[in-house]
């Protein structure tokens, strides 16, 4: 168990209508003058919007609004946030929706009080001292984003979707209303599902440290998963299923399923190679969902990897799916790790996730303009279970065709 | 899954030599006066006290001093330290040891703005609405009070043990630096750990509410303590052991573990029962310890309410021993049920904990003096699993012997 810290300070008021309490929450709080952010529609279309701003206007608290969030959202928007923000002297940034406008309204909270311009936390040249409080009302899960300390933004002028990690912007508060969830699309509530199994694993496979608990807590959290997402998709108004989905998507991202597996005690648990590999596959064609993309290259990385601590993906095998070893020879160990990447990848694609990167409609061709960014984004070298090089890369992204 | 609010705040530093970095983080939030609340002599003699004062004076943070805290800490010491508080004008208490002194500090923390007794909390005659910034460094595992909502106090002139609650008393920082466990007695290791799996148990078996989620990381905490207290008995230095143990202890009572079995989004998760027949035992007698009493009187409330509803005994038994019926008759459900209550008391007796009550020195007549106190505390019924009287608990007591 390495020395950690844990900060999840969030408060998440969960449940059915607590989209209908923001107002007296937020005015509790102090606060007078909100900057909603949201996405292009869903938000408006279902009426959440109207509920979130009914209910702060009759708890007097004010609303300005930036709309038009996309997936992977660009730092562009991310600016005029900041403007307004300015102009309009917002005192909370106030995002409803799913991680795209969480971490939209969060570049824009600390990207407020900072007099350069914003790219400059995610390409390393400042860090993040200070951030105007966010609170979020939460309408897709998957991200995680309404309890994380992640940002990640994409920039389409430099090529490149880069993340930023600060407890200093983990929301205040967080409203987490199941039945907002209702409605999501089959493919959507699966590639969130499929976000935060990966959530898990990359903590999971750190590479450094071990605990009984986190991993009793974590290997918790996908067997959940596995047990609620088949149920959401066949019955998508199922509130137990669609709520234990939503909370999953919390504490898959809270950090508490990597306490203890952290290279250094404030830095995140996991190397991220999984989403390393993904983030160029949406960056190159925007079209490809964050949680598809992460089906498709998961079980090819795991399967690149798993020899690097056998030890570690038979623990997986046996906490996740009850598959253990006939004996100790290395052809058991194999059939045993092999087994249980097939049943992960079989549950992903059950729930109508791709299980090869073909069904995104790119080629194996593809893959060398993958690299140039990867590279710009990771280095050389990235990892943590195993160290990965360009080429190692290029023959996990291969192996998933 | 119960509408719920989780919120845990407190930012938890954990791992090896934390102990000597409560300074520099006391400072950066810029506390400056701290009162110092301790027992009777084992951080003193450990030298744990000596590196806590060390490292606030190496930053520049006073320290005062509250001395002797007992366990089952008494409101008369409270009442000291509020007094002291006040005239030492201090601006954060920081409890360096077990529940004790944390549940003593909080006591202090809230009584200190208040203008009548303290004792006004714990007979529910007010309302706790400011509190003074808590720290703390734990020295004992067990209590959760690290990061729990809890605080217990007696009080010997009323011949009560009574608790309050209150998100505002949740400690800001915590210490947690497993290496001070090394030297804990295995009887405190032991009562320790039982108190842990009590503080899930009583949430799992709450009554209302269920998630699949939540049972799986309820069961996941009780399974790593199942697996890792008997090596920390064996081989008190393992890091490993102690680590998860005093991890487990934490995440047992900070909420995570209850999340969406509440009767009401803002309660605490279960009826408390175990704890309510427990606080009778060591008001009767001082010298049984906390978890040392849970171990005598929990399988029995078990045995006692099972039949409530015996799928989530089932779900229990599955969970945690792996452990099911062999067919579906009653009989069968009564076997595997009995069989996971029978391996939970045989577990708390490995570790070296009483299997009866009798073993306290106390005896059968005695319980119709623990009936009027608990009908002061808890009322003619109480209880979330079953609704117990008085006849019931006294025929749970008697079943303990």
């Amino acid at each position: 168990m390495n020395d950690f810290v844990f900060y999840s300070p969030t408060e998440f008021i969960f449940g059915k209508g607590v989209t209908d309490q923001v107002g007296e929450h937020i005015a509790k709080r102090g606060y007078k003058r909100a900057l909603l952010v949201y996405g292009k529609g869903s938000v408006v279309r279902t009426g959440t919007l109207d509920r979130v701003k009914k209910s702060l206007a009759a708890s007097g608290v004010e609303a300005v609004e930036l709309a038009g969030v996309r997936p992977n959202p660009e730092v562009g928007l991310v600016r005029e946030g900041i403007e307004l923000a300015r102009k309009e002297n917002v005192d909370v940034i106030f995002p409803v929706g799913g991680g795209s406008a969480i971490d939209c309204a969060k570049a824009i909270a600390f990207g407020v009080p900072y007099e350069g311009d914003v790219w400059d936390f995610f390409s390393k040249k400042a860090t993040i001292a200070e951030c105007l409080p966010i609170a979020c009302v939460l309408t897709i899960p998957a991200a995680g984003s309404e309890g994380s300390s992640s940002c990640v933004i994409s920039n389409d002028e430099l090529g490149l979707k880069r993340g930023t990690n600060s407890n200093l912007f983990r929301p205040k508060v967080a409203f987490l209303d199941p039945e907002l969830t209702f409605t999501l699309p089959p493919y959507q509530t699966a590639a969130g599902v499929t976000d935060m199994i990966a959530h898990v694993c990359e903590r999971y496979f750190s590479g450094t440290g071990s605990s009984s608990l986190t991993d009793n807590i974590a290997t918790g959290i996908i067997r959940a998963l596995i047990d609620e997402a088949p149920v959401a998709l066949a019955e998508p108004e199922n509130y137990e299923a669609r709520a234990n989905i939503m909370w999953a998507g919390t504490l898959a991202h809270n950090d508490i399923a990597g306490c203890g597996l952290s290279a250094t005690p404030t830095s995140r648990a996991g190397g991220w190679e999984s989403h390393a590999l993904e983030h160029e596959l949406s960056a190159f064609d925007a079209s490809i969902t964050h949680g598809a993309g992460l089906a498709g290259v998961m079980p090819a990385w795991m399967r690149f990897v798993w020899r690097e601590n056998p030890a570690r993906f038979l623990k997986f095998a046996l906490q996740v799916f009850d598959i253990e070893p006939i004996d100790e020879t290395d052809e058991a160990i194999e059939d045993a790790v092999t087994a249980a990447i097939d049943e992960l990848q079989a549950f992903f694609v059950d729930l109508g996730m791709p299980r090869t990167l073909g069904e995104f409609g790119i080629a194996p061709e593809d893959v060398d303009k993958l690299l140039p960014t990867l590279k710009a984004n990771k280095g050389e070298v990235f990892g943590g279970f195993k160290k990965l090089t360009l080429e190692d890369a290029k023959a996990i992204y291969l192996s998933a065709f």
